[in-house]
């Protein structure tokens, strides 16, 4: 079915995708929670309506190209989540509209006084949430650092800015226990609601409590005071979350149709058309238990070969070999005969690509989906 | 003179390109050889018409889209780098027009009897090169595999269409010691023209005998038999390159444009708004003697700040620290400073951006040229 599409290329299964875009509905409504979609790991219109049609108006962006594109897909609500600097101010005053609102991410007080001052010269409302710094892992404010919290919190709210306050648990990522998972997504809601609670203290008004990330999304309990979970990844799933935990490699709906090129008998190696430029160079399961390369090979129809991965990649070149000590056998194909890979990274692979082909339930390419990168 | 650039972008500098294709011209010239560049790393039709100037009208590419793209630039004789597979020769014929003729690569006999039958069939011409292995690394003929060489080249000649050999010594990226770089090129340089002469003592014609990377055309010798270098990364150059030793950071053509986003004081970290989204994942200089982690910070003007590197990247976030061990201290900067970093690996980085942003002497932006992706 697959076989006249160009290699390498990019194939998105849409029911798997519809079955992970339930699960975090279910996630979320169990807990009785708002949930906002991150888009930067799909980068689709189609799939930024079917985000509108499952949760609702809102959605996280990581950037302005991503509002800009998404515009009109049922999206009105978008919390850029990169914090803001004032010389990208005029772009965003630019894309806001009737159906547009975007909140933006900070941690400066400069900054928040120049957003203020901006906001006031052009007379339009840019609201903005203070960024909460679990583990100094990046931006961000110290959860208890409430002298900078209420400084920030005092400029934003003065303006009628303040929309609250919004953390991520990127350590999530580095995790696999499923008890190390629950601790860190407690200690993301915890941190998160001290901070909201530290600027009402001050007479803030503190709307938005928002953490999110897809293990910790998919996996933490209700928290009182949390009004909101993000995630992205989630709906493809890959390599990396499957070794976090929260999904199986049946779950993983993105994949790169690849053609075998070349057999290196003496080397035991397939040669295959996707390199790191269709994969990416993202080596996210090299330090986790199972170490899948540059990717899980599957064949066309989507049956995983045990322990067959991509084990070098090169520009154009993926080298497919069986995983050391397993005593697995390469398939027997030859030059033109297709494979699937599964990547490490969604957000990572899908951004080396154009386009999603759309395969169905029949295993038919029923659309192909334009996607966008860029800033 | 930047600083009214959207952040993160590609930043080129006219002037230090000039002088790299200049540095590889005078390297072929003195050999008395063809020089051959790779498009791979600059895909882009402003850079393909200075190579048409400095080089003449062969080009080497690692995709049909670049063909395509690069069309109509003074580029004539284009050389695709990728076995090819029959999937691709409907593609491939429509490419073909009087000022554009493409030489495939083959390794595979029932690939080059369907390449003659298909040519045979639509009255065409497509020429062939036998891709030759030199170290088991991806596809290709050992080169003392005189049965598999003549097998193939038997059926090429045949239909007249074997142009020759090709290699590519891909291990050169992997050193740094010149004396082993000397003899990698030579083994590339010894080993190809040996299949060479094998296929010519069989009676088939081998015109192009062709080799080459970057660092071994620019720190290899005359080798009597070979007939083209070829080479792309040298253009940009990069930190690996530089770690390779073929050049200077001085000479890297090719940075991102970052803007601080945060100060994080208490992890004495930078925070830019170039993740591994704008600089790649690419983490070449890992297992190199200096390794830069994601890139090396300079100042706007290009005044590189020693020691301080882009330590991790998130996907829009990328982490500036001092070198562990180094007591470097970091620059002075607030939210909405810019910073430009030197990227591992040119192909990469560049790949992830959509247009270069070029710079000329002064400092100042003198042009916006676009660069396409895909296959």
């Amino acid at each position: 079915m697959l076989n006249y599409l160009p290699t390498p290329c990019l194939i998105l299964d849409e029911t798997t995708m519809a079955q992970n875009l339930e699960l975090m509905k279910t996630a979320a409504y169990d807990r009785k929670i708002d949930f906002r979609p991150h888009l930067k790991t799909a980068k689709s219109r189609e799939v930024a309506a079917l985000c509108a049609q499952e949760y609702g108006t809102r959605a996280m962006v990581s950037t302005l190209r991503e509002v800009d594109a998404l515009r009109g897909c049922g999206l009105t609500d978008f919390l850029y989540s990169v914090a803001i600097v004032p010389a990208k101010f005029d772009r965003l005053a630019e894309l806001l509209a009737d159906d547009c609102a975007v909140t933006v991410a900070l941690d400066n007080v400069d900054v928040a006084i120049a957003l203020v001052s901006f906001c006031q010269i052009h007379e339009i409302s840019i609201p903005a949430v203070i960024e909460i710094d679990l583990d100094g892992h990046r931006s961000g404010v110290g959860p208890a650092d409430a002298t900078r919290l209420c400084e920030i919190g005092a400029v934003l709210d003065s303006a009628g800015l303040l929309r609250g306050v919004m953390s991520h648990a990127g350590a999530s990522y580095e995790l696999s226990a499923q008890d190390a998972l629950q601790a860190c997504a407690r200690i993301e809601a915890e941190s998160t609601v001290l901070a909201a609670r530290t600027l009402r203290r001050a007479g803030y008004s503190c709307e938005l409590v928002s953490i999110g990330s897809t293990p910790t999304a998919l996996l933490g309990q209700s928290y009182v005071g949390v009004t909101e979970l993000r995630a992205g990844v989630f709906m493809f799933f890959d390599l990396v979350q499957a070794g976090v935990g929260v999904c199986n490699l049946e779950q993983i709906a993105l994949s790169v149709l690849t053609s075998v090129i070349s057999h290196n008998t003496s080397s035991a190696a397939l040669i295959i058309d996707a390199g790191w430029m269709a994969m990416s160079r993202d080596r996210g399961t090299a330090g986790q238990v199972i170490d899948y390369g540059y990717g899980q090979v599957c064949l066309t129809d989507g049956t995983i070969l045990d322990d067959i991965i991509v084990a070098e990649a090169q520009q154009e070149h993926g080298i497919i070999r069986a995983r050391k000590g397993s005593g697995a056998k390469l398939p027997d194909l030859r030059p033109g005969d297709q494979l699937r890979i599964l990547p490490n990274h969604a957000c990572a692979t899908a951004a080396q690509h154009d386009r999603y082909h759309v395969v169905n339930e029949q295993g038919e390419v029923a659309a192909e989906w334009p996607r966008f990168g860029g800033w």
